[in-house]
């Protein structure tokens, strides 16, 4: 706290949010704002992979910036793939566009896991840090959120080799291999951990976590299977005293264990009113959400009117507005721009 | 009720347990027993379209009944899928393998609402009534259920042409021309309740209404823009007599409100614990479900815990056993068979 600068950021109103201080305006960033909705985005992006992009420091930064330039929110989010960390080990993981990550040798036994060491940041991924600290020194007091992929939803991007609608080998090796099941989750929360650590040494002032697909589990699998290895991966990072988000899709049931597996904001989708989500999570926790993404591609007498529900829901101090999911490709960034500032000025700020 | 067949077939525990009367034993079936899980199935189809076995009574006799032989479950539910009857009108939709229900030419405009015309069974698709009767001819006091795709479901694949993982196009249309969308749900509807006037006019003894996607929508959506139709189709088969079973998935936040579209029973999936569903629906509505399907392709031993923690929860009178969404094409027919033994062996039933 000695740290002037470190000070300042902590007077960002995403930060005082997600430790439910009281804020000048309540502050708002999206999923995937860095993303393909944006035409900087798919011009700076070109015809090159996202891999090549996320290894590239210069573009990798640029492209983190591009949403806090254009839209004025109040958090930047690091540009990077929750498998990021997974290639850089040598895992074997490409995010294909239109499809997503995909693993050419799926894991399918114990002997799989060796191919998943110890990630060492320095020598991993030294790109993702440089990126980090480039954002930093450009964004000023605007925090930057680093982020890591939990180990649930990790694990079915390895065991079945690709997006799944069902997780059906997932589960299977989950419930016919426990003792695998664990071995593969903690060193996915190893790694995991490593990430997160090593994007907040680098300056990152909050995390994300995404077990976007943990809503795929009833709330005993969670618990029983899935639970121990989130909650390593977000003790692991509790010393650096950086507010830990943790976030997944279809959660209605799993939000109070989500909290308790150590988070300060639980990210909800669209699906649960935020008014039931603290209902249900206490006042000891914030909440991070929750328009439904989709509705920002209607007119924006309708969005602004979803808007001021998810505001209202969401009750004021204690709540990051975001989307309940990623933005779309589609959206026009327009509507973006106008959320960001009917947001802020809905709830106190007079202008940006 | 001076008909003895129909009192004999209302005697039988699906039934029962639809009415929350006490059963001899908790009646079990399984959404998708009748498909690819089962070799016979396999064999039956061939390589035929499924648009082609549904047309032949015979072979869709022949699959509905499958199941029931070789598992012994309480119920049969006719082999049909829920986009028949909007082939049946002639709109153009194809079930691809692998993919789902595809359209060549999906909704765009108000013009697109004419090719969705009344629908009329006896000549639209006497075949399906013809199956019905063959089916409840050979099943003896074993129920029938009819089924329907609810307006929501259906309407989505109409706007997306095939299945969406994020239903941006449906929820662009819902809340961006919400006339244009009440009335293609309306239309929709009026479909859906003929066709399930005509499979019981035909012999079933309960529908289903599956609204399989509704779990996508928000409370709020699902309040205003979808209760009202699928309540319509639900009221058009209310002087029937016959169990109304309304499901989805991924409908945590949903249940209670279609409970008040007008279901008797509501189909829970395996993410909210029965025992949660229960409380949140009252006395007044049984519940079906919600062992997770992919828990099927664990070793037996778990099966049978996770099964008896479903019958624990689903609290006995007023429950009927399933899944919590279709059976996995992988899973072993084996297991399905022990699951019912389990089911009625736990339950109090001596034996099959």
């Amino acid at each position: 706290m000695a740290d002037p600068d470190r000070a300042e950021r902590d007077a960002a109103p995403f930060l005082r949010a997600c430790r439910r201080l009281p804020t000048r305006h309540t502050p708002v960033w999206f999923m995937r704002q860095a993303g393909r909705s944006l035409p900087e985005y798919r011009a700076a992006r070109g015809s090159g992979s996202i891999s090549e992009a996320i290894r590239d420091p210069d573009l990798a930064a640029e492209i983190t910036l591009q949403p806090v330039r254009r839209h004025g929110v109040d958090a930047a989010i690091l540009f990077s793939d929750i498998v990021t960390p997974l290639d850089a080990v040598g895992f074997g993981v490409e995010v294909v566009p239109g499809v997503g990550p995909v693993v050419a040798e799926p894991v399918r036994s114990a002997a799989d896991l060796d191919r998943l060491r110890p990630l060492e940041p320095p020598v991993d991924m030294p790109h993702v840090t440089e990126t980090v600290a480039r954002v930093v020194a450009e964004l000023g007091d605007t925090p930057l959120i680093g982020f890591a992929g939990a180990p649930f939803t990790l694990a079915s991007y390895l065991v079945e080799g690709r997006p799944s609608r069902t997780y059906a080998r997932t589960k299977a090796l989950m419930l016919g291999d426990p003792g695998l099941w664990g071995r593969l989750l903690e060193r996915l929360a190893s790694i995991a951990a490593a990430s997160l650590r090593a994007q907040v040494g680098a300056g990152a002032t909050a995390v994300q976590l995404f077990d976007s697909w943990a809503g795929a589990l009833s709330p005993d699998d969670y618990e029983r299977h899935v639970l121990p290895a989130s909650r390593s991966v977000l003790e692991a990072v509790a010393d650096l005293g950086v507010p830990r988000i943790h976030f997944g899709v279809g959660t209605a049931e799993l939000l109070p264990l989500m909290r308790d597996a150590g988070a300060d904001v639980v990210g909800v989708d669209w699906r649960t009113p935020l008014d039931a989500a603290r209902a249900r999570l206490g006042p000891g926790t914030a909440v991070q959400g929750n328009l439904d993404p989709a509705s920002c591609l209607a007119p924006f007498d309708v969005v602004a009117e979803r808007a001021r529900d998810v505001l209202r829901r969401g009750g004021g101090t204690g709540h990051v507005f975001n989307l309940g999911h990623g933005v779309l490709p589609e959206t026009d960034p327009g509507v973006l721009t106008a959320l960001v500032d009917l947001v802020h000025e809905e709830t106190g700020a007079t202008g940006r």
